[in-house]
């Protein structure tokens, strides 16, 4: 057996932070048989410690003399507080001495110390986002959500590139479909975007089927769907939202022809299946110098081992590098036509 | 009591024509006291009529020479057929000898149609395309859902003086909020046309309330929701296909509880619901100069009773000369900064 894995764990970060993150990272010791590294002020970790089991396990605490408080605009402070537990659990994976660090903190913050201390991969300028994040179409990986408002044609392709790798990793689809979303299946469809980024991706050597339409979304029709993060928010929210007015309908619906219990049990199971906070919980971020994973900030422990899951996932298959060398490839075949 | 509305129907068009079209017209002609022009071929129609019971019911008989034959292109068909039943239909609107005209045929067909014979309100370049798309935030009305693809900012405000006209019109709602679609709350977030459209909303005179999210539009926390036409088009699909996908799922988790019967019930009621295309039958296109209320092309008799009543509540509310008041109101009040 190799060397493990070693999991650096911001366990200030988060709406149950230090409790839920320090139970959920000890668990994931146990049974993914990863090491971790606690990042935070020692002493309110090790109230949490005692209360838990911990003998043999591979735990160790790094503390961290600087705290990033509620109501601080948390991208700014990280760059203010290099001792702040995100901001030196990340720098654990820049000094190898963790492989991936993960956080249930503000996703912004965990964003700002990534590029600050690892940096992106070559010709990202910033993270991307993404995600199956309609379970009802648990193959469809769809990017960018948000984190890339305004794009660049070549930044779509980005977006497939990574999405191609996402599915590869973390989905096992050999050779993903990649798709185009836009308003018409037909090539010459769309807006200028698309109409520049059509042909970049036929070069791209990524297995591109061509345009596809909202429909495709919940319809799988390809593995990853591209577009630039302004539709991406919108849609995620808008699916979100949907689902919360739909199970609502449904519940009301059903009440007299079911019992509650079950009429619960029908609606919040569509709810999830529609939340894109709960269905892609621990995903790494995209397009950093490693591997990232953010947790949501209501993570209980059992959401912190999923994240860890997904970190350890993440850094066995070779992410980060697989990633960077697919967008190498990818750039190479459309740099005649890139656009700065 | 006033003279009665004269409304055209365009009896060849849609795929039942044009048997449930001249049975809907007649239904109409009863049920709403309609004046019915119906233009295609005579002999087709008549034998349509002898089934029915057309006793001292207004409806007469246009003739039109040519037909627009499947496989055509429909949009050029009508601008090569003058003859045509579609816009002979429309050249009696033009004409003063109807009130409105309504069509199951091609939308692009009808589209043209009203362009060439109708032509736009002042300002406008091309139709917009609307409405409440999703029935469970039916007081909701988002725009534009596809017709403008590629806007500048000053598009986005007629979208709102539409929305808002429409709202009044259609919906009952006296004073309607206006949201832009967006990726944040806050004054500032956005693309660049976003960006661009907020200070021109601000000043329009509408009751803008802000920037909304992806969730808002099911949450229904604006009255009209503004976006460009591709976003709203992908949005309008991705509902579509989620509604199809729901009701599906529900179906298959709901087997095991309830009778078939009620499963069918509660699955097709929900599909029914996202489905834009079911919810906003007969709409009349915005910003032509005339009524020109589009059908489904799948609609039966009852969805032809449906169009009509909606173009007899836009005729006699005076739709399209409060609209093209509203948008003269409004590009005036933003037309120091008006971009072309």
């Amino acid at each position: 057996m190799g060397e493990s894995i070693k999991i650096a764990v911001d366990a200030m970060g988060g709406d149950f932070a230090p409790g839920e993150i320090v139970k959920g990272s000890v668990q994931a010791s146990r049974e993914l048989g990863v090491d971790i590294i606690l990042v935070g002020v020692k002493a309110d970790i090790e109230a949490e410690l005692v209360k838990i089991d911990i003998a043999n396990l591979p735990i160790r605490l790094v503390e961290a003399s600087e705290i990033i408080k509620d109501g601080e605009e948390p991208a700014f402070a990280v760059m203010r507080k290099p001792n702040s537990s995100v901001a030196l659990a990340t720098k654990l994976v820049k000094n190898a001495e963790a492989d991936a660090i993960i956080s249930a903190g503000s996703t912004g913050a965990s964003m700002i110390a990534a590029l600050q201390y690892l940096g992106t991969l070559s010709g990202i300028e910033r993270p991307m986002a993404g995600g199956a994040f309609l379970q009802l179409a648990p193959k469809t990986v769809t990017l960018d959500l948000g984190a890339n408002v305004s794009c660049q044609p070549y930044h779509l392709v980005d977006f497939a590139v990574a999405g191609s790798v996402f599915a590869r990793t973390f989905l096992g689809i050999d050779n993903p479909t990649v798709g185009l979303l836009n308003v018409g299946a037909e090539e010459g469809k769309g807006n200028e975007l698309t109409k520049a980024v059509y042909p970049l991706l036929k070069k791209s050597g990524l297995n591109f089927i061509g345009n596809v339409e909202g429909m495709d979304i919940p319809g799988g029709k390809a593995n990853v769907i591209v577009c630039d993060g302004f539709i991406g928010n919108i849609l995620v929210k808008f699916c979100e939202g949907l689902g919360r007015i739909i199970s609502q309908w449904l519940t009301q619906e059903l009440t007299y022809n079911l019992n509650l219990s079950d009429v619960e049990k029908v609606s919040s199971k569509l709810y999830g299946l529609m939340s894109p906070a709960e269905v892609m919980g621990g995903g790494p971020l995209w397009g950093v110098d490693g591997v990232v994973a953010i947790a949501h900030g209501s993570s209980r422990a059992s959401q912190i081992v999923g994240t860890i899951k997904q970190a350890k996932l993440a850094v066995e298959n070779g992410f980060v590098d697989t990633l960077r060398t697919e967008l190498e490839k990818a750039q190479a075949r459309i740099s005649s036509e890139k656009t700065e």
